[in-house]
C-alpha cells in the first residue's frame, strides 16, 4: 500500500456501530485523511475524540460528502436510502450498514472473506449484511466450497445492541427493576426484554416470517451466489448486551465428518474454532464481545440427517457483524485499487 | 371419582419442582390423604405449610413409602434410581421427574395429553419427560396424528430454574454484579450465565451432543411411539428465570397450511395458540411462567421445505415441564382406576 490517506465520512457517528467503527479504524491503522463525523441535528455539536483528534459532530446534509473517499452509513434505513446515492454521486464509495440496498442487483453485498470479488463491480454503493447473516455465512462458506450446502436451519439468539444504545439502556434499566421486584415497562421493544425472550426482530411480513428472518435467508443466498440453498430461520432477541449467537443445522450434498468441518473452519480467515466439550469450551457471547473473529463450536454430525452438521456460533454483532466488516471492505477496495 | 383420598410422598419436597408440586396439588384439589414431605438429611426438620397443614420435612429412607399411593420423586438421578424401585416395591406408584427411568422399556414415559394409554401397562414406576421435551411433544402430537412428522429441528432457550434454585440465585447474584460493573464468578454453571448464553445443558456425550439434546430426541420418539422420526436439537441455557422456549422446524409427510396447524393446536388440550403478529402476540417465557398451558405461536410455512412448518413455543418448565405433568398422570391413574 502507498502512503495515500483516505477521507472518510461517518453517517451515524454517535451510534453504537459508529463508535465501534471509529475505534476499529484506529486499531487497524486505516490510513485516514480527513474524518468527518455526521449525525442528526440532535447530535450535531457534540465532540468526539478519535485518536489524537477532537472532532465536532456535524448534521448530515446533501453537502456532507464533498471530497470523501468512503462514506460509512449506519443510521436509519431512511438515512441510507437518502444519503448513499448522494455520497456515490459526489464520488465517494458508500458502505452501508442498513438493509436498504442489500438486495439491489447493482449493489454488492459483501463479506470480504467470502465474496470480495463482488466488489469489482461496485457502482458507488456497497452493502454489508445483516449482523446475524455475516457470522453464519462465514461458517457456511468454507464448507460450501468443498461440499455444497443444500439446506440451512438457523435459530438466532441476538443481543440488544443490535437494536442500538437505547435497547442496551432498556435492558440495564429493566434488569435492575426486575431484580428489585418492580415492574419493568417496555419502551424500545413491544415487551419486556429483561429475563425474557422476544421471537420478534424487525417487522412481520405476510408469510409470518419477520424481515430479519427473511434477510438472513436472502442475504445468505446472494453472498454465496447460490439461489438454490433452502433456508429457514427463527430470530430471537435475548437479554444479552453484545454478540449474536446462532444454532445452525446445515444439510450438505454429501456427508462430512465433524473433524473435517473443524479442520476447514480452523483454517478459515476470521473464524476461530472453540470446540472442546471436555473443558466446557464452546462459543459464548459474553467472551465474543470485543473480539474480531466469528467463534464456532459444538460441531457435530446432525442426528436428523446423514449429510447434516450442527454447530453453534457467537460473534460480536457490532464488530464483524457491522463496523469491522465495513472497514475490511474499505481495506479490500484499497488493496484492489478500486477506490 | 369417589371420595377416596390418596396418600402422597414427595421426595425432593424442598426443591423448586417439589414446591411447585405442592402448590398445584392444592390448586387442582387433588384428593390428598396423608402427605409426607421428604428430602435429604440437610433439609429434614424444616416445616412447610401446605394448605391448612404444617408438615415437617423428613429425611428420605427405605421406610418412607409405607402406605403411600403415589410417590413423586424430583431430587437427584441417584435418588430416583434408589428410591423408585423401593417405592414401587412398597406398593406405591412412583412418578419420577429424573432421566433415570425414562428410556427403560418397562417404564411408561407419559404426557397425558399424548400417550395416557401407556399408563395401562405401568409396573410401579412412571417417568415424566424432560422439561424441554414435553412442550415440543404437546405441539407435535396433534399435528402428527393427521400428518405424520418426519423430521424435527428443535433449538431451545432454557431457563435457569431447570437447574434448580441455586441456579436462579446465581442468575440474580451475577446479574446484580454485572450491573454494578463487577466480575461475576460462576459456581453452578461452568461459565457466567448473566447476560450470557451457555450451549451446554447436562453432560456431553461422545457424539458431541449433550445428554439434554439426546433426551429430547429419544424421549420424543418414545412418547410418540415412532422411532422413525429424524430429530436434532441444540439446547441452550439463557438468562431467564422460569419457562423454557423452543424454536421448532418440523417436516411433515405432506404440506400443511399454517392455518390448519393453528386450528389443530387451538383445539388441543393444554395448548394455547398465541399467534397474532399484528399485535405483537407470540409466546413469551416471562408471561408463560406460572401458567399451566404450553404456548405456541409464530406458526408459519417453513421456508426451507414445502412440507415443513416453523413455530415458537414457551411453557413453564416447573409446571407442565415437571410438577403439573406428574399430577396429571396421578389424576389419569385415578380416573382409569389404575392405582
Amino acid at each position: 500500500m502507498s502512503d495515500k490517506k483516505y477521507n472518510i465520512a461517518v453517517v451515524g457517528a454517535t451510534g453504537m456501530v459508529g463508535r465501534e467503527f471509529l475505534g476499529i479504524l484506529a486499531q487497524r491503522k486505516f490510513p485516514v485523511g480527513e474524518l468527518r463525523l455526521l449525525a442528526t441535528s440532535r447530535s450535531a455539536g457534540r465532540k468526539i475524540v478519535v485518536g489524537d483528534r477532537e472532532i465536532t459532530v456535524e448534521e448530515t446534509t446533501n453537502d456532507s460528502f464533498a471530497g470523501a473517499d468512503f462514506v460509512f452509513v449506519s443510521a436509519s434505513g431512511q438515512a441510507s436510502r437518502e444519503y448513499c446515492p448522494i455520497a456515490a454521486q459526489a464520488g465517494a464509495i458508500a458502505i452501508d450498514d442498513s438493509s436498504a440496498w442489500r438486495m439491489d442487483p447493482k449493489v454488492p453485498l459483501v463479506v470480504p472473506e467470502v465474496n470480495a470479488d463482488d466488489l469489482e463491480k461496485h457502482q458507488g454503493i456497497i452493502s454489508i449484511p445483516n449482523c446475524s447473516t455475516t457470522p453464519v455465512v462465514m461458517c457456511l462458506w468454507p464448507i460450501h466450497k468443498v461440499n455444497p450446502v443444500k439446506r440451512v436451519i438457523a435459530d438466532t439468539y441476538q443481543s440488544v445492541s443490535g437494536t442500538g444504545k437505547a435497547a442496551v439502556d432498556e435492558l440495564v434499566t429493566q434488569s435492575k427493576l426486575v431484580l428489585e421486584g418492580k415492574d419493568a415497562a417496555p419502551h424500545v421493544y413491544p415487551h419486556q426484554i429483561a429475563f425474557n425472550l422476544l421471537p420478534h426482530i424487525d417487522v412481520f411480513m405476510d408469510s409470518g416470517y419477520t424481515k430479519e428472518e427473511w434477510k438472513m435467508i436472502h442475504e445468505t443466498r446472494k453472498i454465496m451466489h447460490d439461489e438454490t440453498i433452502a433456508m429457514s430461520a427463527t430470530c430471537v432477541r435475548v437479554p444479552v448486551m453484545i454478540s449474536h449467537s446462532c444454532a445452525v443445522h446445515v444439510e450438505l450434498t454429501h456427508p462430512m465428518d465433524p473433524d473435517e468441518a473443524r479442520d476447514i473452519l480452523a483454517e478459515s480467515p476470521g473464524v476461530t474454532v472453540q470446540d472442546d466439550p471436555s473443558i466446557s469450551l464452546y462459543p459464548l457471547p459474553w467472551l465474543a464481545a470485543g473480539e474480531d473473529d466469528v467463534f464456532v463450536g459444538r460441531i457435530r454430525q446432525d442426528a436428523s440427517h446423514p449429510n447434516s452438521l450442527a454447530m453453534w456460533i457467537s460473534s460480536d454483532n457490532l464488530r464483524k457483524g457491522a463496523a469491522l466488516n465495513a472497514i475490511q471492505i474499505a481495506e479490500e477496495l484499497v488493496k484492489r485499487s478500486l477506490v
